[in-house]
Parts: structure tokens; C-alpha cells; sequence
């Protein structure tokens, strides 16, 4: 079985272990439609390539750490997409769930996809206790209090945004733990992973903000151009298309200049620089305009 | 320092530690308007003198477990309260969390403390791996699905309640944390405890349904009739005061007669007794009336 196959078992088993018999229907139905058919699965991919790049070979603490990061990632879209946010119809190429299940069922699938992924985290971490309160640890920073995708999201509720932290936490926070729960999963010190894991995520930004431009509603499950219309900041307005083109690349360049030395860093290196440039691939400066 | 405070201290450590300087201002400040002042903390309160029973001595991870349940149910009032649920405006005799911040920023305090409270189980038992996982394990799943908390309101938006599963699940599941979760922290096999914990729970429900009938909305810190206002099922309509009186003291006793072997059964008796009790002292009929 090769490691995607892996996580989708994983991310199987853990909703159907939460959607047991005794679940309410509707609710389980949520907790499915919420998780599958999933997305590029972009953050666990990198979590799970970080973690062989360390020379984990097991990758059961890293499957676990990855399915734990996309169920909050999951949780985080939910949530995101409830009318008192953005009010978003259409995720992943269908009715957001609050649209297909009502409100109520939406913030309870939120809620329980959080829970989830801790529980997931402590049922296949049990035989491996060391490394789970660290990859709890990263993962919790994550998504919570004071640096993580709720402070994030946070910050668009202030009069006064802090830009600089509210894009590292609703965005990069996420990827950071991803690269550090893979070096924790291969038993390595976590810290030294951080850097490229912000990197990363503003590379990420950069090219989301030019895909709601210039890509296309189908590549992305959702319409485009939900930065000028819910009056979000978009790079491509601040640079051009050519200049945010020109700053994904920097981010990117800063990521691969911060991978740490590990025996499979150059096949990461190719690895980050083929997923990044595809979410760019095949967009033009005639599109955004 | 007694385990009250010791209890606050806790608490307060964990929601400074989420509101850390870099955490946007609104945000920091619902989580400590979420969890302090608190109610009559009966939960924690319950799992504490359950590892105390059980001759636990450092507390360390009954504390953390303690916590951790009162933040998730905190979160669970939090989004309880909702508009899109039971649209509260009053909660522990002051505006409700959305009233006093706004939905957005509710919804984001109620997601933040749910990470919170398994990032501080993973903080404090970082030391006790051999804890951390079963106390993770007892925590979630009083809250996820298919059976905690989450799944339990979740039985509110089906055409056919369950009953049975809805208010073990809403109610019940917590309790039976507190307990299981009191004997794991202490070292001992949960198990045993869960019948204590959901027969307080079913207790718990009772007295809960008889004060929004017959109590002082100065005492609940939310107003009186709501499970009318509602239309709720509330055990006094069903039995009259007297009857739900009456199955008040049949689980109190379902729930003395459950307290497993342990070297402080007696005065966690005693403690239950008392703290049960408390809940329906004053209640009368002519008041209900």
C-alpha cells in the first residue's frame, strides 16, 4: 500500500470509528461528506513526506499525525464556511456542509473533527507515548490559542489586523505542524522544521491568492474571485500577477533553502517544488485580467 | 493549596497559556470571559474526588483531566448557547459568549477551547505518557462522536430522538469522563467507573430539569423555563415535582451503589451525597407549581 492509500485508510477508519452505530445519522453523514472525497490532501502529503525524508520507515506515528492535521484542516473548512464567516456555498466541488446539512449539524461536525483528530492521535500513539504528547503538542499549537488557524481567523474580528500574524497563523501555523510532526514522527527534534513549514504555507498563500484570480472554479471545487468579494487582501492586487508569481517563487526558494539536512532532503526538496508549482501551473497573466 | 484552587490554577495556567501576547485581543478575551468566573465546577469537582478516592496523591494528572473536562464543557456551552442553537443570552449570570463578543468570535473561542483542553492533558502529562494516552482516549470520547457530547446534541436535529442515547450522550458521557478519567489519572482500570459516572449524569439530569421548573434564576445563573420555552422534555412534566423527586433519589442511590471498591469509598460517597443534594436543596413543589 503506498503512503496516499495509507492516509485515506486512516482518515477512513477514524470517521467511521467516530460515526459508530449509536452516531446520529445526520451527523455521521456530515462527519463523512466533511472528509471525503478530500482535496489534494496537501498538508498530510507533506507531513508523510517529511517524516521519510527523516528516515521514518514504520510511518505509523506519522500516518496518525497526518490524518490528524487534515481532520482539523477539514474541521477548519467547516467551520470557515458557516454563514456567520464566509458564507460559502461550495467547497470541494459541492454544497459546503452547512449547506447540505443545516447550521447546527455544521458547527457539531466542526466541533466533533476536532475532537477526532486528538483522539485519533492518542489511539495510534498508545504503543508509542513518547511521541505523543510532542506531536499533540505541535498539532494543538497549531489550530488553538494564541498562534494557531482559531487566532488566525481571530484576527478578522479585530478593528486592528495584525497581518504578519494572522496570515502565519491562519495559514502557515498548519504547515509548520506539518513538517514538525513528521520530523517528530521520525524521532527527530521538531523546532528545526519549523521554518520551512512557514515558508511553505506563504508560498501557499501566495499561490491561493493567484488561483482565486486566474485559476479556474473547477480546479479549485469553488468559485474564484472570493477575494474581491468578500474585500480580502489578494497579493495579486498588492503586486500584479507577474510580482505574486515572483513572490511565490521567493517563498519557495526560502523553502528549500530551509529544509534541514536529513538523508532524503534533495528528494523533499523535488517533492515540495513539484506539489508548490503545481498549484501554479497553467495559470497566465491574460486570466487574472 | 486545596484542590479547588489548585483546580483555578490550572484552569488559569491553560487559558493565559492560549492567550499568550500574540493571540488578537477579542479573542483572549471571550476564552477567559468563557471560563472564569466558572459555575459550580461540578465536573472537575467529581474527578478529582474520584482520583482522590482512588488514593491518588500527586494529582498532577487528575488535575490536568479535571481541567481539561471543564474547558470542553465550557466549549460545549459556548457553542450551546448559539444562535443556531438554543440562542442564550444569559449563561452564568451574565451575557452569553456570542452576545458579549459576537457569533464569529463564539464560534472561534468554543473551537480554541476544545484544543486547549487536549493540548493541557498532553502539556501536563508529558511526564506520565503512560497516562496521557487512556485519559486522552476517556476525554474524547465523552465529547466526540458517536456517543460524547457532540453526538448528543447532534440527536436534536434528527426527525427520531433516540432518547436514551441523546441524553447519555449530551449529559451522561462528561460524567462518566470525570469518573473514568479520576480512576485512569489515579492509575487504576476506568472501566469500572463508568456506571458511577453516567448514573450521577442521569442524576445530574433530573435536578437540572427540576431547577429550570422550580429553581431561582439567581441561583442558575440563566433563566428559569427554558425547557418550555423550548419545548424540551423536562422530568417534571412527565412525573410531576414530586416524582421527578423521587427518580432524583433513585439515581443517587443507582449511583452510591455503583462507587467500585477503592480505599476513600465512603467519603466520596459522602461527597456525591453532598454535592447531588445540593443541586435540588431549597426546590418546592409549590414553586414548580
Amino acid at each position: 500500500m503506498d503512503i496516499a492509500q495509507r492516509l485515506e485508510q486512516e482518515l477512513e477508519q477514524a470517521v467511521t470509528r467516530a460515526t459508530g452505530p449509536e452516531c446520529p445519522p445526520r451527523l455521521a453523514e456530515a462527519l463523512h461528506y466533511a472528509v471525503f472525497p478530500g482535496g489534494a490532501r496537501i498538508r498530510p502529503r507533506l507531513c508523510l513526506a517529511v517524516a521519510r525524508a527523516c528516515g521514518d520507515s514504520n510511518f505509523v506515528a506519522a500516518t496518525a499525525a497526518a490524518a490528524a492535521i487534515e481532520l482539523l484542516h477539514c474541521a477548519s473548512l467547516v467551520h470557515d464556511d458557516l454563514p456567520c464567516f464566509d458564507n460559502a456555498g461550495i467547497r470541494r466541488g459541492k454544497p459546503s456542509v452547512h449547506c447540505a446539512f443545516g447550521e447546527r449539524t455544521a458547527v457539531l461536525a466542526g466541533d466533533a473533527l476536532i475532537v477526532l483528530a486528538f483522539e485519533q492521535l492518542a489511539i495510534r500513539l498508545a504503543l508509542s507515548p513518547d511521541r505523543l504528547a510532542p506531536i499533540t503538542r505541535i498539532v494543538a499549537a497549531a489550530v488553538g490559542g494564541p498562534n494557531g488557524i482559531c487566532a488566525g481567523q481571530a484576527w478578522e474580528n479585530e478593528d486592528k489586523i495584525d497581518i504578519v500574524n494572522y496570515q502565519r497563523a491562519k495559514t502557515g501555523a498548519l504547515f509548520a505542524a506539518c513538517t514538525m510532526a513528521g520530523a517528530a514522527a521520525a524521532g527527530l527534534e521538531p523546532q528545526a522544521w519549523q521554518t520551512l513549514g512557514y515558508a511553505i504555507g506563504e508560498a501557499f498563500q501566495v499561490a491561493d491568492d493567484l488561483r482565486d484570480v486566474a485559476g479556474q472554479a473547477q480546479d479549485l471545487g469553488k468559485p474564484t474571485g472570493q477575494d474581491a468579494a468578500n474585500h480580502c487582501p489578494n497579493f495579486v492586487d498588492e503586486l500584479g500577477f507577474d510580482g505574486a508569481m515572483q513572490r511565490f517563487e521567493h517563498h519557495l526558494a526560502a523553502a528549500l533553502a530551509a529544509i534541514p539536512p536529513c538523508p532524503g532532503a534533495e528528494q523533499l526538496g523535488l517533492q515540495i517544488t513539484a506539489v508548490s508549482r503545481s498549484l501554479v501551473t497553467g495559470l497566465s497573466a491574460r486570466q487574472a485580467a
